[in-house]
């Protein structure tokens, strides 16, 4: 495997630390360049995310329908994919569900979703992680706040930020049931952070984040810079928003679960390395690194 | 102590149970009659809350000084009026701060909050008990759904349903900021909570709820029936709320803190019996036994 130069190393120093972005937000001469109006690339080269209305409710009730076919799935209890609540035996989140599921392998080819990434990132794109999560009622603790290119690079070995995840709602998303919150142009900062990253830590991440959090100082910093937004919206409504985009979501209190499909659109040209914080790679369920093949639009 | 029947019976049965109030929600014949207009006590009447716009910006940063300086007070650290966060030393509450402030004794009789409680439980009220939450950024915790009539039926013999409350922001109420929430019309509904009351519950209790805690079925009842608000506002706003409303609140993970002044107004005409549960009462500053003075309006 190529040895790569660390443009974002993390984890390293006694002390917290923000860099400015090296890498282009949009990038240009992909195979799609009109999916997105040319007001709505810039608001999201801008901001680092965008909202859209995005699929019809027939949908959201056949992807609702997948996700409870998978959660009851025999052959999934306990399986490394399934990750359940910090307190409890209650799912939390499925993973690689584009590879474990027919329908959201069509939902990942989408031209909806597929083209706003292509165009975005410049380039053909693949998989890099999906998930749905179902933060349920009552019981469900927040995600505390992160960029997902911090932990992406760090323990993934992606290289570079030229990755799109987009959040589709599968409930309505209201400002009661711990909706997803974002920093407005908090992607163009790069948050190290400190502390060394232990193995296996990914085990117990995905449940609850001790390492790679960044420090209260730069959260703040970034909150006055750029403010925070926690979109709601029905029920297909979704979010697409940059690898770099510091987020999170507060608990969920509410009867309501917030379910949500999260699918991570990564450039064809920006593979994993090995991970820059020395330790081996997560599982292929985590994060794509053997299954790389460039997406073809769904028909 | 007069023997008074218990008509809100709760935390004895093995089943959780939901019951009708039996007891007004706005009485007539106090001292009041015309603080508010009748369309909105006729609202707070039907949805068991009311927000509105109370004091004005240098209202606030008064109260908020007053608040650094009680925090700030040698003779407070280690109180038992100051509550901590579960997992941290943060001050998350004080207790009777109308007792230990005369600027919070000055707002207690304020009549743009005095009045409106006077009116609505139409008689002299007194304060059963105050409290400023800090809910600091980053790590406020979640309080989880209560009534909180349950709790001073059970704990401190607070014999029917005739208290009001008021929230005071100090601090612009967002959504992303663990805003309260409360869900219209539970007022009217009584949920019998299951399982006994540990001697000694209180000290726990303020800090992280585990007894006396709604079941979800009943939960999503009172939910389904009248949804659920999680009113915003700038600093000065307040929610008056019934003291059976069904409420409670998110974490906070945001870097802005969520602080808020909170006063009960308890009717003249419904001072405290032994505590319901069978239990010695909880101490005087969680619970006015002993200091039930009618509040004069403040000139």
């Amino acid at each position: 495997m190529t040895v790569l130069e660390d443009v974002y190393p993390s984890r390293v120093g006694a002390e917290p630390s923000r860099h400015p972005r090296v890498d282009p937000v949009v990038y240009a001469g992909g195979p799609i360049s009109d999916r997105l109006p040319d007001d709505e690339l810039r608001a999201y080269e801008r901001t680092g995310y965008l909202t859209t209305e995005l699929i019809q409710p027939w949908e959201v009730a056949a992807l609702t329908r997948e996700v409870q076919r998978l959660t009851a799935l025999p052959e999934l209890q306990g399986a490394d994919e399934v990750i359940t609540e910090p307190d409890s035996d209650v799912v939390r989140s499925i993973f690689m569900v584009h590879r474990l599921s027919p329908v959201f392998a069509q939902l990942a080819r989408d031209r909806r979703l597929l083209d706003v990434a292509r165009q975005i990132l410049g380039s053909e794109v693949y998989v890099h992680q999906s998930r749905v999560n179902l933060k349920p009622g009552f019981v469900g603790k927040e995600f505390y706040w992160h960029s997902d290119f911090e932990t992406w690079h760090l323990e993934d070995g992606m290289p570079r930020m030229r990755a799109v995840s987009v959040s589709v709602a599968l409930t309505d998303n209201h400002a009661y049931n711990g909706p997803l919150m974002l920093m407005p142009g908090s992607h163009r900062t790069y948050v190290a952070c400190v502390g060394e990253t232990p193995p296996d830590h990914y085990r117990q991440s995905l449940r609850k984040q001790e390492y790679g959090v960044p420090d209260e100082h730069s959260l703040s910093e970034l909150a006055r810079e750029g403010g925070i937004v926690a979109p709601t919206g029905p029920a297909g409504s979704a979010v697409f928003f940059d690898c770099n985009t510091m987020h999170g979501s507060a608990s969920n209190i509410s009867p309501e679960p917030r379910t949500n499909v999260f699918l991570v659109y990564n450039s064809i040209d920006n593979t994993l390395a090995d991970p820059f914080c020395g330790l081996p790679p997560r599982p292929e369920h985590i994060a794509t690194r053997q299954e790389v093949v460039p997406l073809e639009p769904s028909p």
